[in-house]
């Protein structure tokens, strides 16, 4: 078990190491590690050797100069200029923020970023502000739409915060597949198969085979097939695609940039990096805040009394995994995979800092 | 087969008959007619019945004073004030579009209504401004969240329009179950079976009975199960929910009040009416329309020429299937099930018009 203090000390050393500033690479590993206090591992640490790598293929500019390229008193692009995902995000989801302030509401979407860790995070921003926060990312193609079997579009994910009264706050964060590709790699490593319905092969017959992806499957959208509603998957994963991408000017669809290094970017790329969307709405732009606060409350535990299938089985509210999991491993830390403590372990040798 | 024109009459003269303005009872019949056109049959003509008979119960307000209860320069909450859904969504969306026209986006919350039609049909009269759209609501509580046996959310649709250049728009319009209610109707008028995943019994087992709602069982959010992502679907749903009804004060989640009017209304509701949520992005808040219309054209031809698993069966664009639809039936004219007509005769009877 590693506490997170740790995680995000040799983190933000790392992140420094490539160039950040200080400031920079503490709000980034931030990010990254709230991802593993909340349980999705996928999306934490077990990335960082992944930025490196961007970093050092030359992908990533450690000290971007993030700036806005146009904007209206409630909409704006930023435009990232090659910075980490983990510090664009935040940035720009405080400028959603600030402009919610001023005029209730703030959208922005981004062009020339990369992976912005999980989308929780940069939603719950706004609720630290009485706002509603939405947070969302295009992500390197993997997806096939409904009657494809062409990867066109990323894991594509959505979170919603709504801040709550005495409640928690109620918070959605889901990929608009299926299943997250970090679900799948956990399977890979325990050799086991996945549900039909997740995974399709390179012919576009569904496919119980975790290692599908890797012999040009496809992950398919949420709803796995057209009789079970894939096709409204395929819209949401449309939609983020559009808005992250199409809306700032970075690119989108099958020419997202990968994550991954060793993978070429595509040709004729139709805009610059990866893209993002944000928005901030202020909960008294629409009715008092305490007022909202006590019907989400009320909303909250109504859908928390909810009449369960198996009385040991009860309904959750969106967040309620996440956070439960996050006091876990607050008090207990965080569990590891040996690939990732290697991978960790090395990535220090090669800076000259120990994990 | 039924021309548009005679069903928007007929439509227009009963709205007037109850009471309507000549105004209103124009643009209620558009909205409804429009989705007898694209193909959404459960939602045109259809229901016209039922919301003469909202009237008779004195759930529905002919002539409604709809106001803006609270605004900011990107926000408002609208008050219904008990009038038609098909005409209170499109006089909100008109305020959304209003804003956004100032201040480059604009979202309304709307409480004190009742059921507004197709929700694409509103999204769309922002892409006439070349403006994204996007429109939900909340409805009768038929859809029970993941692990629950009880029925606490509608199927709460979204939809979301963006303008493109040469090609059509892009229109997603999709509840937020695996089916909706309409195509469960179809299957019991032809007594035919549902495939698993679209309905559980009242026990919240899995069931192919399509008549499974009327013995007490429930719709299931997209997803269809825990394994196949219905968390995610019920996510949705809430969203909608909560940005609909608990943004705006209207009733929520189980106590949202059911389009048929021999349902009683919930005891204790906790707002007032039903909700809807309506946005409006000015594209040219983010960059020059000419540019996203550019990429938007070369967004939708590179996925319309996805490979396809079946080459007879090509990749759809969403809207694509409506669009055509809708210029059959143009052409054509529109097929009413029998029942749907001795519905409608008996209406015109009912108000001295002959149908």
């Amino acid at each position: 078990m590693y506490s997170s203090e740790k995680l995000k000390k040799f983190t933000q050393q790392i992140f420094q190491k490539i160039g950040c500033s200080e400031e920079d690479a503490r709000l980034a590993s931030n990010v990254l590690i709230s991802a593993d206090l909340r349980g999705v591992d996928s999306h934490g640490v077990a990335r960082l050797s992944g930025y490196v790598r961007l970093w050092e293929v030359k992908r990533l500019n450690p000290e971007p100069k993030i700036k806005i390229a146009h904007e209206t008193p409630s909409t704006a692009v930023v435009d990232g200029d090659k910075g980490l995902g983990l510090v664009v995000g935040p940035r720009a989801m405080q400028i959603a923020i600030d402009k919610a302030k001023k005029v209730g509401t703030g959208w922005v979407s981004v062009k020339n970023s990369n992976h912005f860790g999980i989308a929780g995070f940069h939603s719950l921003m706004a609720v630290e502000n009485d706002m509603i926060g939405i947070s969302m990312t295009n992500a390197s193609p993997l997806v096939a739409p409904t009657f494809a079997k062409e990867r066109m579009l990323g894991t594509n994910p959505i979170a919603v915060a709504i801040p709550a009264g005495e409640q928690p706050p109620f918070v959605a964060d889901f990929a608009t597949t299926t299943a997250a590709n970090g679900k799948l790699e956990i399977l890979q490593r325990k050799e086991q198969d996945a549900p039909l319905g997740w995974i399709q092969d390179k012919e576009g017959e569904p496919t119980s085979d975790a290692h599908g992806l890797k012999s040009g499957g496809a992950l398919v959208p949420l709803g796995s097939d057209r009789d079970h509603g894939s096709h409204k998957g395929y819209c949401l994963g449309s939609v983020v695609d559009i808005f992250s991408a199409v809306l700032s000017g970075a690119s989108y669809g099958p020419w997202a940039p990968p994550f991954v290094s060793f993978l070429p970017l595509a040709e004729n790329m139709p805009g610059e990096g990866l893209g993002h969307f944000f928005g901030a709405m202020r909960i008294d732009g629409f009715r008092p805040k305490e007022e909202f606060k006590q019907h989400m409350d009320n909303w909250i535990s109504r859908f928390r009394n909810t009449t369960p299938i198996d009385p040991k089985r009860k309904v959750l509210i969106p967040g309620d995994p996440e956070r439960e999991m996050e006091q876990t491993r607050l008090n207990e830390g965080i569990p590891l995979h040996e690939s990732v403590v290697k991978d960790l372990v090395e990535l220090g040798e090669k800076f000259g800092l120990s994990f």
